[in-house]
């Protein structure tokens, strides 16, 4: 049987009881975060349990205030997938008046990608454009829609208000993360293969917290 | 600029490459997988870019037959999270005929979980045991779920056809495995902290894909 004991912590005070447990183990490390981008930092490592977080996290410029800035503003969201749509803490997107997009289900989009022969997370991308604002991508799997999303900027089409770029993979992940990480878009990825959906909904979440959300 | 180099790969190879290169990298770490299970490893290792899962995934006797089967045979999953029923393909297991149930954001769950002083996870798991069914059970995040699992199966009211438990995390999260690798129920945990929704689906996926989902 485990040698692991129970650690009796209220319901209501686990995340906060994890989150000090990373805050002592990334001292333990020798690891000092900056303070602005701590809390996204902590919740990436605490959704994934995965301390490479600590490292691998890449921010452009001003990143996390025009982050906070795009939520608590009411700027709307797409995601490339259904699972960062299901993860993104919809009490505290509601407080901001934003919309949440995801258009992955949606039939022209798996007809066009058809079409096209690309993929549907590409294709998602054409269509969020499409719609003429400025959004916060969100892109938790798919590492075309990175690639889409810097091809769009560069064509003068799209001027995101961030994005997270946090794909998760062996093949073109890193490639389209340093596209972003290239680009003059504000960011924060996830540098390397790691990543994901969670990890997506994390950031989010973090930079909506942070911005009062809850 | 990245030194990375596009990989051209069509929209509906890029999965098969990425098992490729997780074999390929499997093999020069030395690692030689069990084949019944490889499926399912290698899909948790794809879905969160991490090796861990090569060593950290223990699965009960018989534990892949019995989760295919249930799977095929249409029997029901309960989920702890909408990340984890967000991530199970749908089309996949509409082939066979179970239901995919989350009361997450159910009033009552909520009502209870205050009345009670525990968490809504663990709240979940009551109400799917008086459904008085055998269920799959797919925990991705919390590790009250699994700790009532087994409490509810030591008091001889369910019967789970599988526990999947993946939770992720800090407080009680290994102690609440250990409880389930303890027991006799049918399981595939990942020991340790690692774990998430999405791994949990994987899972899940694995497991219909191997018993003929797509």
């Amino acid at each position: 049987m485990s040698t692991y004991t129970f650690e009796n912590v209220r319901p209501m005070d686990i995340e906060r009881r994890s989150f000090e447990i990373i805050g002592e183990e990334l001292a333990e490390m020798g690891i000092t975060l900056d303070p602005e981008k701590e809390p996204i930092i902590k919740r990436c490592i605490h959704t994934a349990a995965d301390f490479d977080y600590a490292k691998n996290l890449v921010f452009s410029e001003g990143a996390v205030e025009k982050g906070i800035k795009a939520f608590t503003s009411g700027c709307s969201v797409i995601t490339d997938t259904m699972m960062a749509y299901s993860g993104i803490n919809k009490k505290a997107f509601g407080k901001f008046g934003g919309t949440l997009y995801n258009f992955m289900s949606d039939e022209d989009v798996a007809a066009k990608a058809k079409e096209l022969g690309e993929t549907r997370a590409s294709v998602c991308m054409d269509k969020a454009a499409a719609m003429g604002e400025p959004l916060i991508y969100v892109i938790g799997n798919a590492p075309t829609a990175l690639i889409r999303i810097r091809e769009l900027y560069d064509a003068g089409k799209i001027n995101p208000a961030l994005v997270i770029g946090v794909p998760v993979g062996f093949v073109n992940v890193e490639f389209s993360k340093e596209l972003i990480i290239d680009s003059d878009m504000p960011y924060i990825v996830a540098r390397g293969r790691k990543g994901g959906s969670n990890v997506a909904a994390a950031i989010c979440n973090a930079l909506m917290y942070m911005g009062g959300g809850r």
